[in-house]
């Protein structure tokens, strides 16, 4: 193998397959990247971690083709830190590396050895803007459970029906959706869980590709390929049922409050250092005649604080209502909107409460739960003012995390469900609970079995 | 207490004072601010952990002056997240702050338990160009010593004589000095230690003021304050004496080389990677005649590298040399030089390798150990070059540490002193080891006998 090639277009291609290469391989040869050179000048990338793979293709002047594979790192950090045309050179495992001003040898592993690309049998073939796609990533990533010992939780789950479909993701506390229309209708509904970590390095690479581009999906029984110009990436998929969430979304609201995303934002954070000794919770008070929200931090030995944001009730008629919230996962939720106007809806200070994006690319729903507000909660530095907005201090009394407990319950379910199906052999779920309560699909006796399980 | 203040001037002083706070204080009144408001309408912060106090002030409209002590962080972060006027009202140790959409209420410490500004007697006044003393300071505070229990080498060393000044500092390894001239003369030298911990938030500091401010220097017994317009940083002085560095740079060098600062450091950087296994050494080959420096580095199991820069040499009569060294010391040094050339100064492969700017703000010089070469060293990326360009396998066959053995000694000589005058009353070196020898001035007999001991 011996090319030469324009540093930029190798770093690239080298950045791109880097994203999946462990840092700690189980096995020597994952550590390396496998480069490709054909004689029709088209160099390919490929890095692994078994889970994950991505190939990615640049051109080249190929004088003879060849394949190397060469120590990742090594290899990435050398050429980031070259400029101009480059030469590589492979003999016997080692590839020389001719620069401007030097020359280094790098020793790689045997090429045979790399694994090769995983193949999906019969796929499904599913088209979606690559800028819808990583909207839906953004906006359900970061409610993924980072336990690895959460199996299906630790991923996004994605659901089509007919020309619908959605991405959802829970730990539990906080769940996201993004739902969209595809251009395509599929007659049997689709269900599939891909892992966070595959999804944050598609992420990314979809963050680099063009606006008009469309990422083509092929969803096998195992794996997932998403396929972008000149870039493939690859993820087994987690297996076991994902819990049932779309019936934990409450489909019609009391109070409906539109505000201003970063003013809102802003205000969490001013009360969120003077509520770090509540387990950072703020009482919010919808105020409808006022038009404005006011956040309560509860009074400690070092202080408490309040603040306010303008917001436009949706309803007027109604008592005003405080619902007590963990201001991080408030904050974390408003990150992950890009639009300048937020939608706020509730029922009870008991239930879950939907943060929306006002517009945007997709319809996106954040949803978090409520925390209970002791009858104490007391804040000094409006005294009058909070006793007498305080209209329903016996609903806040009762407050309980319900909620929370009805979605731990289902989630528990499903991980019991998992554990027990772990050891079988896998299958895509094709139906989702929409599907189910609607078109009376028939799931197979064991998906049944396990879904039963998971309503106790 | 009650004033009104734009929230960035209030933010400015707070963020100045938070420099000198502890995050674990010993004792709590050291986690407040204390902002003092007089009539004339100046407020001041300040904030410190016994070792280094800041002082700052702004103008404000003070209603009612008075004093309070406020958590530090808590203070700090909830003003850098409000916008606009603020009002600070204080009653009995609480402090109300009103902002354009919300208040909140800190309580704080008893201002009376807050430490006075420690004031020291008769001191001597240098003045220095704030600029300059900056330069001093990204000159030799990454050279000082991290470990706590290297007492005096945790600091920067300064030292006047006549009309010069000098900052040293060394761990041992590498060594920093710059030096400069000053606009008064001194009839008696002077010489003292300041905590590089003081001198990194001072550095910070000086990094905001105008290039036409002159810090002005207030050196006692025990402390020294540095003065800034509106702002003084006041530190303890380290005590005990500092090693005679001085007399372990070299003064006359055999070889001399101007090469560019970044080409220099773009090499080692990608040297770096294939000399990772060899404890990060590079073999610097100066040709003269071709003049450029090859760096090479061992070949290992993954590989090796060789890269080349072209330079200048002073002197063109001699053998090319051979020097090793360490990248990360290197790479270090190069990034605490500004000017777009430097010099490149040795005279055997056994002896400390000097790097300075080629101009710039003030002298500065790098001083760093060589790193035996074995004379199995080989590199594989160009085998017939090294071999015929290596002209002195003796001379790196019998590279010895012992520069390093020397400078190690020095220290570690000072340290055993040090410890030895730990529990006595501190008394400020007056005199440089430079002093000593010109000027024969006469140290008290305990001050000699420490030296002499530091000798041996």
């Amino acid at each position: 193998m011996k090319l030469n090639i324009e540093q930029s277009k190798l770093a690239e291609i080298l950045e791109t397959a880097y994203l999946a290469i462990s840092p700690k391989p189980t096995d020597p040869i994952l550590g390396n990247i496998l480069l490709i050179a054909n004689e029709d000048g088209i160099v390919s990338a490929t890095g692994t971690n078994l889970n994950l793979t991505i190939n990615t293709t640049t051109t080249a002047n190929v004088e003879t083709s060849g394949q190397v594979a060469l120590p990742a790192k090594l290899l990435t950090d050398t050429i980031n830190n070259v400029r101009g045309e480059i030469t590589l050179e492979v003999e016997n495992q080692t590839c020389i590396i001719t620069h401007n001003s030097g020359k280094c040898r790098l020793i790689g592993g045997k090429p045979d050895e790399f694994p090769t690309l995983p193949k999906g049998e019969n796929p499904i073939e599913i088209n979606l803007s690559a800028k819808k796609l990583q909207a839906a990533l953004e906006g359900t990533l970061y409610c993924t459970n980072g336990d690895e010992t959460k199996l299906v939780l630790t991923g996004v789950n994605f659901k089509i029906d007919t020309n619908k479909w959605q991405a959802a993701s829970t730990n539990g506390h906080k769940l996201a959706l993004v739902t969209g229309i595809l251009d395509s209708e599929y007659s049997d509904p689709i269900d599939f869980t891909v892992p966070g970590k595959s999804l944050s390095e598609l992420n990314k690479i979809l963050s680099q590709s063009a606006d008009t581009s469309v990422c083509n999906i092929l969803l096998s029984n195992k794996t997932i390929e998403f396929s972008l110009p000149n870039t493939k990436v690859i993820s087994r998929l987690l297996e076991g049922e994902y819990p049932k969430i779309n019936s934990l979304i409450p489909r019609t609201f009391e109070y409906e409050f539109t505000l201003e995303r970063k003013g809102f934002e802003s205000a969490l954070k001013r009360v969120s250092y003077l509520a770090e000794r509540k387990q950072k919770v703020v009482k919010i008070l919808w105020e409808l005649e006022a038009t404005q929200a006011t956040l309560y931090t509860e009074a400690t030995d070092i202080g408490d604080a309040v603040d306010s944001v303008l917001m436009k009730p949706g309803t007027s008629n109604l008592e005003n209502i405080s619902i007590g919230l963990n201001i991080d996962y408030l904050i974390e939720g408003l990150k992950h909107i890009s639009t300048d106007e937020i939608v706020v809806q509730c029922n009870k200070p008991t239930q879950p409460v939907i943060i929306c994006p006002m517009g945007g690319l997709l319809n996106q729903l954040y949803l978090v739960m409520p925390v209970e507000i002791k009858q104490g909660f007391e804040n000094k530095s409006t005294p009058s003012k909070t006793t007498t907005a305080e209209k329903t201090p016996e609903a806040l009394e009762t407050t309980e995390t319900t909620v929370v407990a009805e979605l731990e319950e289902v989630i528990n379910n499903t991980q019991t469900s998992q554990t027990e199906s772990n050891g079988e052999t896998s299958e895509v779920e094709t139906s989702t609970a929409e599907a189910k309560a609607s078109n009376k699909s028939k799931p197979s006796s064991r998906t049944r079995a396990k879904k039963e399980a998971a309503s106790v």
